[in-house]
């Protein structure tokens, strides 16, 4: 038998599943939607005929476990605290799955899961201590120090997406002001689109953006071809990201911060001016000893992969 | 045999030094002055001297292992690294004492060993993920997450003394601005005096502040009298210190943060302040559920007891 867990990366439009072996070798990868208006027995019920539908061409695989990372999914619990654009309010994953699977099953958050994804199969496999943040449409972040996950009393450490960057900046939708992911996201992107365009509303290049729709590839192809508003962009969001990231860096002296996600595509487009402003907001005895790095995984994997190494790699703190 | 640890808690004029059994009982405690502008192995020789002369009259005791709280103490290769106030520049203090007392010996920073006494012999018994912050003339912090000391890569972590909570703020001599020790400690105190003696300087209170050496007590009498001028001035500090306090629960989401050192002996006077201000500042899903603590720890005892507590109590990340 080929001992096999399914990684699920559960997201506000679709849900990643793969069927990954120890090695990070994933079988089998398919990208359902959520449908986060129907209930989550629905979800579950979807994946389970996946499974089943691969099984049945597979008798040698035998199902380990089952790894989920979601939008605050709490790893203590198992439960899914009222995510946002899902509208299931508290469910209690990890009793559905066991229920419908007969299995092993833990749960963390997405970026706690791309965050192990990048430990057991991506660049951090070395590093005891780094921070992976995923910038998309917004910015979270999954942090091992020492080795461990850092998951606080309560599994929820761990939102520098919610580090207030300025007492009196942008209003956030959790009700803060500031929030690191109102400036370095696609949200926060839009949000600086916005307010230049007040400024310069006769630009051509952010007249043409589709606000609800902000694409890290056409500021890419900008960026690439000097167009001086998409740089500005960049240098304003790089900005607001390095000085986010030193305050973090201050607290938790990581090797590495190690981005992923769709806006991360940028590299060092958006990078190098993060590097530059970073330096200069940390502590002499920090200076040039942490690096910004691009993960190596594929898009769209590190989730799976993460996932399903809570089941690989179970942690001696799980209370689950 | 009685086993004990010579727990050392270096500062910038005075060092403690005890002899500590595992269960927390001081046999012996001693202050002895720094003499920063001398060599650390004057430092050494005295220390040694002290613990000769207990021995004399005590041949029951037998020396397990030493260890030392110090400012800029590097627990993974045991320097002291060009530590404030004090003329070292780098030293090599395991080294050294193990030299001279042949013995184990571990080092950590000041905050973290008071951190390491609080877990050990105080209100944090029984708390896997809390933050120590020692306010004195600046502010330290010590990290414990997942029931793990944070000590990051290089074991620089836990500076949040040094968060930015102000991206124009006072200017720190640390070469940043807006450090939250430059407005939550004695340093912070006396530049808000001297900010508030510029508006109102005829200010009875405030005039009669000697800015080198401000006093806690004096604050808490003024508090308790109601002028006005003193309650203004802990209640602008609690704002300062609430919101980076809640960058750091959002990055940790500890249980608890406990407060150590001579202004945290104001208590209420500045924790209740700090408390409403700290619940404003945090995401909805933390809110309520932090708490912010005085130490129950004897003023003093905390860094020779967490000083000990790295031997009785050696981690598994320990490097040196």
């Amino acid at each position: 038998m080929k001992k096999i867990v399914l990684g699920i990366d559960i997201g506000g439009t679709n849900t990643v599943c793969g069927l990954v072996e120890k090695s990070g070798n994933i079988l089998f990868k398919e990208q359902i939607p959520t449908f986060g208006h129907e209930s989550a027995d629905s979800l579950v019920n979807r994946l389970a005929e996946k499974v089943d539908f691969f099984s049945e061409d597979h008798p040698e695989i035998e199902l380990e476990g089952i790894g989920v990372g979601a939008p605050n999914g709490n790893h203590y619990n198992g439960v899914i605290q009222d995510p946002p654009n899902l509208s299931w309010g508290h469910v209690d994953m990890v009793s559905l799955l066991r229920e419908k699977f007969n299995c092993d099953v833990s749960l963390t958050n997405d970026a706690n899961a791309a965050a192990l994804g990048e430990k057991y199969f991506g660049i951090a496999k070395d590093m005891n201590d780094f921070i992976m943040i995923t910038l998309g449409t917004g910015l979270g972040s999954g942090i091992f120090s020492g080795g461990n996950m850092i998951y606080g009393h309560d599994s929820m450490a761990g939102e520098i997406g919610h580090l207030s960057i300025d007492h009196n900046g942008r209003n956030c939708p959790c009700g803060l002001k500031g929030c690191l992911e109102m400036y370095a996201s696609a949200k926060g992107i839009k949000e600086t689109v916005i307010e230049l365009l007040k400024i310069n509303p006769g630009n051509d290049f952010l007249s043409s953006i589709e606000l609800d729709f902000v694409d890290g590839k056409m500021f890419d192809r900008a960026v690439d071809d000097g167009v001086e508003s998409a740089i500005s962009v960049y240098e304003f969001t790089a900005e607001k990201l390095a000085y986010g990231l030193a305050q973090a860096a201050m607290i938790l002296s990581p090797e590495a911060f190690i981005f992923y996600g769709g806006f991360s595509l940028a590299g060092d487009r958006l990078f190098n001016p993060t590097r530059k402003a970073f330096e200069s907001y940390l502590m002499k005895n920090l200076k040039g000893r942490i690096s910004i790095l691009q993960s190596g995984l594929p898009p769209g994997q590190a989730g799976i992969l993460g996932a399903a190494s809570l089941i690989w790699h179970p942690t001696l703190n799980r209370i689950n």
